[in-house]
């Protein structure tokens, strides 16, 4: 059960509740939203009435919610969830389009990636400072002056920045520079790194992980939204399924209507991970508006084959430009603009 | 390796191609395609100049062929095969669109859907009357009664009928009435049956298995393929994966562009089975569309909750006239027709 | 609900009680087992007293299954089933060990085997004459040639023979040569194919289907349980994950104590191709014992870098010999023999 | 490649290696095991001669390692990797058995817990104070409270202690108290804390990630090694699977043999997590002793009905001295002791 109080509830009304409910044996959880306080139930306390609980000085309403996910979930908030981040807005009729390379290598490579997808319509710039690889012995990102260079970027382009953040220790360093803080696939349930975002207040991309569930996204988001960061898109990536002879990832393009039923949260499709071969991004890239994304994450490069990482599901600056041309298109099909 | 024969080579010049390379100690798999005869090589001979067999009388040209599939595969054949069955061609610029019940129950169910879907823009008629079920004690299918209803309906509409066969013993009487013979993904790696719908000369829908990879699927094609029927059309209808809370299946919208690299023939998205969830089947068909398939089949009953078969993930017949709608201003996007 | 009658039940005790619950709007599904009429109960009738319908003449007892397995779950059947094939007994104290050649290749090659891994201690013979092949162009086994080889090695060693069956056309001419008709792991949803190696009433070998929940696995050994045979092994061989790098398949260990939790049918690990590669298969055979399993079914070979299929996971006749004398310790340590 | 140096090498010679090799474009990661130093190369640098090197002042010896992973491999080291904590070695003829609750919850608790596992057979004490869960409402463990219990445990029993850290940041803390460290499954891919870790020198205990592959798990491994840190071990605990309608994991028990051939390292195996139901849990530890796990880590609770955490999985302390009873006649039967 979520307990909403009143805007105006005062701190003394807020603790009687909590005591109320507290002497039937639960512990509570209290997060603000939009400016009120949220009092959730957890444990198995006694059965507590809600007409009694409603009548209570301060309580706004009260809801039972069966899904382990409180605060992400459509019972708890009907309608879609939309924030604005510069001058894009995220979650509405819009979509947002997250373009740039994986890795930021250098000063050039990254002012050329940058005005190029911003030619071509993207609306955010994406670019890795801190790379979470697989081997010790791989390249692991410029670190904080990549971090300075996609400042450069944003300022020369006007496109805010979306980069990823690997550890609790670093989040304070990245939300300096960074508009959009991203949780990585393999961190999804780095709970630390978790609260560190949600206490962070920006806005986070958060990637589900390669075998993460829906539910576990979403109990994963709900580490965020507890902390009152309400600014959460969930990104679809890709999952490890038996079949990886030709593609990296399975991209699970059900998860899109699914999330977008099970949540108010912005959706995001990442197909470069989520099929991992160039010439089979735009395809999937596609599918993935016409299924109800909210926006795209697309890995660009202006010499893939010669990319320090992910190269080779990296579109070339030009493929990104007839990519942006058929997402017009397919926006139109679907009632959506870019 | 492959050897084509020109058209109006000679048994006698067939016989002595044969004979050349099993005498380096290969063995020969002879097949029609197009009026062509194919010498397809198999197991470990001595190595064979293709320049030399080349000259031989009656041989047009030699392919080496690197993947295990062979005349499912672009190397064979380059451009898109594409084939008529009616008025429709399959694997062009207009997109086949099959759809009906699960399985045919009544006379009145089927002709009612059949009708429905006919004006809502269908091509194609599906229903069972042969029904693979998880369970003895479920509902079998009509059996022969269920095909004279499907020829009824063509009858009444004009739609080609589409149905499953189960048995390599029941080929000929369901080819007697069907103008598609449906593989079912239970029965994808079945060879006796596939076998027996290579011989019998009639399209072919082969489903892909539920954990089959893209290499099985087109391994499963090479036995109808070798059989001299080119006219197979792949189905893409979702896999296992380890998310089965809220769908039956995940749709692989990956395998769509990979499918359409690696063979000429036809595929077709099934977003029913694909998702198996009634209210995300339009967006899943549309990711499908988006993706390049060249059609879709999409399960649709007049009367879901009461259906006998797969109610939970059949369109009413006002969900797929709507849906049609959509299908339409999806593939003026990719450049397609309905 | 199933119903079963007392053995002395007449056919007209049997007539009244399926009218009673037909009446109530019920279908009935009538099988044999062990000399006693069982009567299945499926669809969605009126509720039925179980009290009045035990007071009905020739009922001994009624039992509601919430399982949708019904004759191989143990609420049907509490107490292991064990049957006896030549002089071995399956399911009991005693493990069986099937061994021998994936296919049939000549009379040396099986004879060889047949006596080695007698000697070895092997209880069953296992040979294929039909093989399901990925590829068309792939060796597809000897054929009935095959089938006599088996029968004459049966002749040699007293072993009795395991070998499978593809179609149901075949099912008869197997039968005649065969003692144990084993349905691949391709075909467990075959449904034809289970009615008729159910209606042949031989004992069966069922394999999981490579991608398929226990609870598929039950169903299916549902379909030949539903013909009143109860001679069926079920067999873990392996299913398919997203790690495949070194390794054919992931042997589900799990599914070992779980099955023989949830049905009284004899359990056989099949290591060859649960791990699929020669040097891993004797540790997951042990593991198999070490978890429960009621025999083991391995693949061996005088060569297998010669074998004309499965080669990589086959082992040699010394290495059967020597798991042999692993698996008499495992034995010991679980208080099972050999 | 990597170059090993003698363990009397100067500074002077190791640069004169590092220079050599930067010279032909290689970068270099350079790492102390067992008192030599370790020259690895990394990137696409101009082919080097093994033999030339090898005479250079200070180098022992130059491997050709053709895996990602490469201190962890085999090639690195082919005789298996033992390490002693407390008085027990790890990776030798004996089993390490590390029991005790999922959670520390208690002083009673634990304590009881502690002596019950000690008497029975166990070796070490596991305990999580720091709990990765799922939801932020789940209760997250008694932190520092929690270390100075098993501290205090450790005490009153001998047993070593194996708890989790979950972040960078906290690993001062907890190897202040405990004697291995956990990396838990979710953070199997948290490079920052693996780093970390690797950096404390002091053992441990790595799980393998619920979707990981174990080239994934042997290249996180590699982190930890790379910082000179060989005392680790690595956990097999079960990976996500289709089939988890009875089980919450698949126990991966091809992982094993898999592992112990491709790595030095000590590999222990994880029923209570690889099943995840309490009464399967004993025939999986089995299973993980024949197939050659070097030990096991069972959750045990006095009362797991009412654990905080995992209950559903913890065997009770009576059942842990039961199953201790098999392990022992298992270990004969693999030529382990216990």
């Amino acid at each position: 059960m979520i307990i909403i109080m009143h805007p105006e509830a005062t701190p003394y009304e807020i603790d009687n509740v909590v005591a109320e409910v507290e002497a039937k044996g639960w512990q509570t959880h209290i997060s603000r939203d939009s400016g009120q306080t949220i009092i959730g139930l957890q444990g198995n306390g006694q059965p507590i009435d809600p007409f009694f609980l409603g009548q209570m000085p301060g309580v706004e309403d009260t809801m039972a919610i069966t899904q382990k996910f409180k605060l992400g979930s459509r019972a708890f908030r009907p309608e879609d969830t939309t924030f604005t981040i510069g001058e894009v807005t995220v979650g509405g009729q819009q979509l947002a389009v997250i373009a740039g390379p994986c890795s930021v290598e250098s000063r050039e490579q990254l002012l050329e990636t940058a005005h190029a997808v911003k030619e071509a319509g993207a609306t955010f710039l994406r670019g890795g400072a801190y790379k979470p690889r697989t081997s010790p012995y791989s390249f692991q990102g410029l670190g904080e002056k990549g971090l300075e260079l996609l400042a450069e970027a944003r300022e020369a382009t006007g496109l805010p920045v979306v980069t990823e953040v690997m550890s609790p220790t670093k989040v304070a360093l990245v939300a300096v520079y960074a508009d959009v803080l991203q949780i990585g696939a393999r961190n999804m349930q780095n709970y630390d790194l978790l609260n560190a975002v949600g206490r962070a207040q920006k806005p986070v991309l958060l990637k589900r992980g390669m075998s993460a569930t829906l539910e576990d996204l979403l109990m994963a988001a709900e580490y965020i939204l507890s902390h009152g960061n309400n600014q959460v898109m969930l990104c679809e990536r890709g999952i490890r399924t038996f079949d990886n002879k030709y593609t990296r990832n399975t991209f699970d393009v059900n998860a899109i209507p699914l999330l977008k039923e099970l949540t108010h949260l912005p959706v995001i499709a990442d197909p470069s991970h989520g099929v991992g071969v160039r010439r089979h991004v735009p395809p999937v890239a596609l599918a993935g508006i016409a299924a109800g994304a909210d926006g795209l994450i697309i890995e660009t490069h202006p010499d893939p084959d010669h990319a320090a990482s992910d190269g080779a599901q990296s579109l070339t600056l030009e493929q990104f430009a007839r990519l942006m041309e058929q997402v017009r298109a397919m926006a139109q099909a679907v009632d959506r603009t870019v």
